[in-house]
């Protein structure tokens, strides 16, 4: 095994290496070379950090106070003890790679076996937390395909905006109603306009969405007023996660002039509750491969050589949908789109690096969605909006079921890989959750107004 | 002295009433009919919560020690007694009234001077921090006369957009930039596009502006998926501050398409410290006068009433402007803008109403902007974007100085009181802060490349 140009690898991406945790070997998103974190709970425990490893869970509590860890990895682990991981984001690379090097070899040598197994709980029988208080929510929109294909349904002839080339779009979203895994995606009551019309209504959406992205954690932030460079930026995104930016189409369409979408989007973020490290990504590190060898060179304070040769990923994502009927019939998810990260037109340093130079001070927990990663085609966009044509073009499903955006019962299943050659890949773990159905209007206004209003 | 109309009114209004704190007695912000709240720390304290009185403030830690407290109030006190008024403000309206109810006896009935007076910091001795960890930010967009304005700017025939009647425009900001009056705020450097040309260009903004703005506090929030009626939105409303907006307008211009303004806002907002508790603005609510009667009708969750008769403010805000050159020679603050809160086309409740509306949870401590709040006229336009028409048309200083936007050592005073006849008018204390020089460039990228970029 060698080293690659970063230099980071080590003996925790070793292939040969496996777990006595016998889920963990074979292909699983968990194998011993990943190693991610989560805030879990069960029934006899609060919240706490823990390490996943095949089907199980590592308490790092307990792991802790065992006195099997020592000095960078002790600190850490402790860090991780209580039911938010953002002091151990806080405390970056070092602590967070000693930590891995500690468990990788933990949960490999088979002489920690009777020592550590107490401390491992089934994953079947936890619960799974938002990993940290986040205090920022930011959504970027990387995925140039996903902007064109947008753009597209607006400006036909004229798709990207002229700053997309040189500035990694993005805006603020609601952190307030990020939600992990599994927990129901409640349809929005919001305002509406028909095609003609020149007032809108008010009622549930017909257009809910899912978009396909991945979440970006941030370790160290930034004091307010001193920019992170783009040599430095890496350094300051802890990992990374599935995310699915839920929207409302119909929602967004009325309310997003001037000022961008809000109710739109802020009813229900989902992110997958395990953070995949920057150390377990090592190994998935590619150059950058959306930007065109004519298009233009960014500013200087977004262009690093060694971020353009090794800071993108090879990743696969997925998305899979659920219906109702299908759970019924017990019919197997249908996918809906497969994509790669190599869409991604900037890169995560790229992000922090343009996020923070006018000052803007991020902070350890903070979370930068990447925005939708739609490949070039069809089978690959990462969103319905996209897939549909604007809700023209209905898909069919395997039950003959066809859907131009969400039905109420509809789950959506976010997934993804990470794969190299010479590397055991390793995955994300589940973000799913199903559409129900809007609140009654009932109560939002004085009955007298309900039928005037309708 | 009678009840209005909500009903609210009680002895903490009583015009007649005085203090003890001499200085609190005549023309200040802080009579004992106001009694705003916030975190201070000085040389023997660290922070916590304090009421204002006059020119000193009232440590409500050793009030809740004093034994001079009982149920509600004591509870009130003691949530407030730490580093930030989350808790307390999640108490909601009942514990703060009584809190109020107990301090206006305290600081008015003589008989408790010589128990209080141990408590009190002279405010000049003391450092004012943000009164709360805020967990979410969102701007408004309430004044009609700002979107007109800066509508009128790009859409000269048509300013404002067909959505602006029917729903209160809003964008998610950043929570982590929100500093305290009196902090510096340094000119950003970002990405700006100069006319004519096709790529832009790396530096400090050229077009600092500040933004005249009312800061709105989430005492009682709401679960997601669970919205705030119109009729419940009012109580969800703890106080409010004044609140400056700094805008980079270059950065503004070349970012903002197509999802809203970002790196042009996320530098540095300023928040004045003091939260102007809803109790203490009872006696200046009034009907709802922006809204024209041939005006659409909004939707019924937008609609009430009461909102409409009660639900705006009395309230007059002025910018000043303080330049080097006018510290320098002792000459006063010049005057930019004097405007009403009577331009707001929304009611605070209306924000919150809309807010929840799709789902989206308020927790306590969230701060809601509510917009630019410009008058028709140029002498009360709430920016430098409206008062030089875009930097077409500078402004002329008593220095005999020039603006269109902001220079290096220009500082900006918010301020505002609230009047009616018949009671004592209450003010916001300091919204302040000065514009400093751009961080250098170095260091933000490798030194061959800072003149490839420039």
């Amino acid at each position: 095994m060698t080293d690659t140009i970063s230099g980071l690898l080590d003996e925790t991406h070793d292939p040969s290496r496996t777990s006595w945790v016998l889920s963990a070997n074979g292909h699983c998103d968990f194998p011993v070379q990943n190693l991610p974190l989560a805030i879990f709970s069960c029934a006899r425990q609060g919240p706490r950090g823990g390490i996943a490893i095949g089907d199980a869970i590592l308490d790092l509590s307990a792991l802790a106070e065992s006195g099997l860890l020592h000095s960078k990895a002790l600190v850490a682990a402790q860090a991780a003890s209580d039911g938010k991981l953002n002091r151990f984001l806080a405390l970056g690379s070092g602590p967070r790679r000693a930590l891995r090097r500690a468990v990788s070899e933990l949960l490999s040598n088979p002489a920690h076996r009777e020592g550590v197994e107490t401390m491992l709980y089934s994953q079947a029988s936890t619960t799974l937390h938002l990993p940290a208080k986040i205090g920022d929510y930011t959504d970027f929109y990387v995925g140039i395909h996903h902007a064109s294909n947008v753009g597209k349904l607006f400006r036909p002839d004229n798709p990207l905006l002229p700053n997309y080339k040189h500035i990694p779009i993005g805006y603020h979203g609601r952190a307030s109603s990020i939600a992990p895994s599994d927990r129901p995606v409640r349809r929005p009551l919001g305002q509406m306009i028909s095609p003609g019309d020149t007032a809108p209504t008010f009622g549930p959406s017909r257009r809910v969405d899912f978009e396909l992205e991945l979440g970006v954690w941030i370790g160290n932030g930034n004091q307010l007023g001193e920019p992170i460079s783009i040599g430095a930026a890496r350094h300051s995104v802890a990992g990374i996660s599935l995310l699915n930016d839920w929207s409302a189409r119909d929602i967004q369409a009325w309310e997003y002039q001037p000022l961008g979408p809000f109710l739109s989007k802020n009813f229900h973020t989902t992110v997958s509750p395990w953070i995949v490290t920057q150390e377990a990504l090592e190994p998935f590190r590619t150059g950058q491969l959306a930007r065109d060898l004519a298009d233009p060179r960014p500013l200087p304070y977004l262009w690093d050589d060694e971020d353009q040769a090794t800071g993108a990923l090879a990743a696969t994502l997925e998305v899979h949908i659920l219906s109702r009927l299908m759970r019924e019939q017990g019919i197997a998810p249908f996918r809906l789109s497969k994509t790669s990260t190599a869409n991604m037109y900037w890169t995560m340093a790229q992000l922090v690096a343009h996020h923070t130079v006018g000052g803007c001070n991020l902070n350890s927990g903070d979370l930068l969605g990447t925005g939708t990663i739609s490949a070039s085609e069809r089978g690959g966009f990462g969103s319905l909006l996209e897939i549909s044509s604007g809700g023209q073009a209905p898909i069919e499903l395997t039950t003959g079921e066809r859907r131009t955006f969400l039905e109420d019962g509809d789950e959506i299943l976010l997934s993804g890989r990470l794969e190299a050659p010479g590397f055991v890949s390793i995955g994300f773990g589940e973000c799913r959750g199903i559409v129900t159905g809007a609140r009654s209007m009932s109560g939002l206004f004085p009955p007298s107004l309900v039928m005037a209003g309708e």
